[in-house]
């Protein structure tokens, strides 16, 4: 990740908090009085965009001082501090907020990837996420799963063939849609197919998929998906995956796992900002 | 809410996932193959976005037809079928994520928020947002947090002064400065001072702040504050505030509650969409 | 306000200005030469724009090195060098245009705002702007109000509650409209009623409005409206306020006076750039 | 001009004034109320930017319906009916003022040039305007000017070569300075020359300037200087013209006089909306 | 394809183009004269680029009525009609160079790609592109190599593994460059390597790759690779490919053949619009 | 020409390259790991764009350094060093392509023109291109024919003004065309007039066309206009020009000599980069 992936959606953030026109700042803090905030973790969890937060202050005033001895994927315990920052304080107050979003919705994901990677971390299986982030934050959302440890599925709808039950029932079978797509589609990329019970799974093998998902499947169907499949394809566990159940979804010898909750539903990690004049 | 605050985020979200290059659909699904979907509702919530989700597929293909019989606010269950649309397949499907994630990300906004509005609906006290939204979708999710029916706290950092603690710290205490925000900021908006305790509460009310933000108080502080403030400023609570305990804290007699979770932790309501080919 | 008020501007103005591709300077100016230009002032004013035009000529050349002993808010007089800039001289010749365009615009604003403040300094009473800027320089010329030292009305739709004319003939009245307002708007933005007579004025108050617009009154009118509402909320005067009238509104004992013409009709402040080469 | 010309700065205009939230018309107007309103000048004028005016209101809801009578150009009188717009009163109100801010600067523009035009009628000789027009707005005011019976001296810094008084400096003269133009400009551009005395403009003519630029000088040298080239090079007035002195300058003989304030400094012409609802 | 790729770029060259100024049309052809155009081609090729060429026309005037009998991959011989367009004549005098330059460049890319599969159509090899398309027309000049018949490689840096030479250094060898991608890289993507000689061929074969490169390696070379790996990964042939050896190459048995000069140094295919007034 | 001219067509170009996400190099090398590269040209040519591949290392990163001997213009050959490149090695491989295609293609352009200009470097003729650049890319790929010794005719559609067959057509005959156009179009612009015969140029020349277009003549006619002409208008040949023919052409006594394919059929310089890591 380098700032291709965040520098607009920066500026996009500071102009809808109207950062150039802080009224309480501008009234009560004095335009040239500097001081120093710490960025200090709340709770547990992984931190993840400190590159973005740090871009954040220097967006609003390249003349702020950004500090940080931790890296993305450290561990957050409360009262650790994540940043120290010294410039003007009109400009750390007016960027603190969205400062503090990107740095809590990003660690939210990476800390939910954690903890998933971490039930799982004695079966050979990656977590990956979905095509499911928030919309505008792909980039740094798919950034956040790997830091938390798990693994980017397609980033878009160009990088991979994904046929799924709509595209099966538009081609009249599984067979007839994977050759379509061999035949068609840009040949460098992997054929996955989606497949909801054991007649599907033996279609796609036959079909030559390269990667067949086990839609929606019970732990003990996956497992017996596991022993027909034998190798021959990459098997993935999709639905309903949950901290829970993952680890026995781990256990039935699937090779990935995909979970859309980790982008879209984790919940965020609180992180405050504290300011202490010069 | 009008199309001026999403139509670009619809360009970032639909090039983000490549939507003019859907190689599955390119090579699976014939060029004017056309087709009937319909979005469904997966479980219960309040539904939050359908403007948003009809023109995702307008921006793939003006062609599309959307037909909705619901409107945002809707209760979700089920099985129930939230929109139907017609036409090119190759549109529909290269649409349907980023249309889905929308629609599951808001309605989730709503749907946390209207949660909340029923535990406190005894309770003359409003549910309000926050400055903590995701980065780029702030005017979405304080539309969905109304859709939901809660109320907007500031929308940015230029309608209303809200001193906190480290305005306060700078200005050498909360008298100081309310009165260089009355002096110095414009006119025609409300001053609201952050207090973490009862001396605080009694200089911002000295001060003459229009709203208090009784910030982590218990329960037992924030009813003693209500009982010493007595009308003549506005109370707003603030910090920690869960489905668990909002009643309890609606029941303490202040004004306002503010809760951060509702835009930046709310689980996404799944929804999926179903193609049948015509 | 900091750069986010203008960076994109600044680069719509120097692209409409074919700053990348001056011909006269690319033909008549050797690429190296280096030379020095001073901003100088031509007529008398209130200097405006100073951070804007500094950015135009580094936009164009990050080499090129500025400096001003003044700040915004500084008195001109003709021949009062406003700054010094050095550098590579087609690059300065290339900025000189859009930089000057921007700071005598501001500094027309700043100008007219300070002629209309110094006429009623004898009075409590507030010189605002309205929602009547140039389109595009919202930010730019409500800061040039203030660094005449006049105040902000509201910047934009979303943080007042202004009930016009056409909003009170929807709603079926002002009571009926103010109580809309505060039932369904965001709940800490202030009201202000627009009343043409007597009869409004009375029925705002009753409503509970925060702040009266006495549209188009006479200063009589105005005079017998302060005595009316006697504090009870405040009165903004609107309408055909001109320098002429200005302290005479003013002495009517209004609390604020809104004048459209400061960002809509002030005249720019002329000001000249002259080149030495070095 | 088309769409080209506005379409971005309208989407600019209607988000600085957050025309997706506005706070007013959505508490007191119902979402689906319906009504007429009608755009009506409020003083004499010549009437520029209908086609921006009803862009804006298409922008915000492609629904509503505009309707005029009139086009760019029209000669306003007070009370006159401009436009007449119909749809959904949410969408109207949240439009009007950034419709009437474009169409009363336009139309001042339009005002200010025709006013001059009027003066010179009966001398071969056109009113011009210059490069200073305000950041961001240039295609619409020179096209206002156009609407106004002006005509548009160059666009930007690409469209002729223009050699000023720092031009001259540099190249060590006149002479030196057009044959370098000559000889390193595209070759398809005039080039003009600025002249502040007599030995300046004979130098421009022998160095064979197409148009020469008599830079502040008063009505008499102006003359002198028509009879001295003879017809030789167009001339063209420059400095300080108003509408006071533009008739004797007209009467010179120049072929073009530039002046700037009708573009910079030009008041806007007051319109205003009014609503009846349906 | 869809207007997600080319939108945004229409607007960027009809602006560099100044399309709503141009000079000549409006002084010349009468605001209201209508007429109609055919753009006819000059010369043999294939077509590509007709969604793109019709957008430019609606993009300048939304009332211009585009009609094509052709689609995109049709075979043009000099003087065949490819469109007729029909409206306001400014409009279509505006927009015909953009439109032109755009439906040139995409068939001189989609013709050359076209040579080049009809060389080697008699063998089981697909002509593909590279990452060296035009900076700003990839999506365009990808799709026009799939209208002539090719098929497209990696898009971007996103969505295949490619190791290069210079990977290759930097790991310290092919097997340490490949398992580190294996282990690092997101799971879905191919893993292709590039080898300049039978050494280099082995070591990615046995580790693992799905593609090698044959970089610059003689027809001959290439058939003793084919030969050597045996089906055991594809085959791409890369380097100094021409009309005048790809058919050597096809023969050797390799699976690809990849082709910059497709893109970035096809010649365009020329055509021209003929006006008559109705 | 300066970063006005193409920092946003890098942006754009790095984007569509997915620079932020090289999924070869974050796998392959690792993050701190710095280098050398040097860009090599491997043919001969005239180097254009420096500045451009120099900015897309910039927009990556910062950090790289970059060093070059060379500037545009300097004559390529095999093996010559056009720059080296230090720093993060990441930064450097996601750059690469994206830096090379804009070098590969402007000093493709360049080199073209440069061919021509020396086939008639006997001639007092300028060689000029056209309003046929690649869309999006004109600003840059004009740079690159003044690089090669050419000159621009006309940038845009806003500044000459130029009558060809369709607005003759329109307006009822050259004579008439060229009365309207000296009438209603901008004062400062030239006026060439498309002329296909002698009875054109007969008319044109009557008309007082400043500049002709002789379209499509052979050299025979050419030569004939040059004498019928006899310089009271500058004269261009246009249509079907080649290396092969463009001495002749010369030879002619023409002025002016246009080639649309210097920057629409150029073919691209090849040109490498190196790494060694450090």
């Amino acid at each position: 990740m380098n700032e291709l992936s965040y520098r607009e959606l920066i500026t996009v953030a500071l102009r809808e908090d109207q950062a150039d026109f802080d009224v309480t700042s501008l009234a009560v803090v004095p335009a040239e009085a500097k001081g120093q905030a710490q960025i200090v973790a709340k709770r547990e969890g992984v931190l993840a965009g400190l590159p973005v937060a740090a871009a954040v202050f220097a967006a609003v005033d390249p003349g702020v001082e950004w500090e940080s001895g931790l890296t993305d994927g450290a561990r957050l315990r409360p009262g650790l501090v994540v940043a120290t920052i010294r410039g003007r304080l009109r400009a750390i107050l007016a960027a603190e907020r969205v400062a503090l979003n990107f740095l809590q919705h990003l660690s939210g994901i990476a800390t939910a990837t954690a903890a998933l990677v971490e039930r799982v971390k004695d079966y050979p299986v990656k977590i990956l996420d979905t095509r499911k982030p928030t919309p505008g934050l792909r980039a740094l959302e798919k950034y956040a799963v790997r830091v938390g440890g798990g693994a980017n599925h397609r980033l878009s709808l160009a990088d991979m063939i994904l046929i799924k039950d709509n595209h099966i029932a538009v081609a009249g079978g599984v067979t007839a849609a994977v050759r379509r797509a061999r035949a068609a589609a840009p040949p460098f990329l992997l054929v996955e197919v989606e497949a909801e019970n054991e007649d599907q799974v033996r279609e796609a093998l036959a079909a030559g998929a390269d990667v067949i998902m086990l839609d929606n499947m019970s732990p003990a169907e996956m497992r017996r998906m596991v022993g027909l499949v034998a190798g021959r394809a990459k098997l993935e566990a999709s639905g309903n995956i949950t901290p829970e159940n993952v680890t026995e979804v781990a256990a039935t010898g699937v090779d990935y796992i995909s979970v859309g909750y980790i982008t879209h539903s984790a919940p965020a990690v609180d992180l405050s900002l504290e300011v202490s004049p010069l």
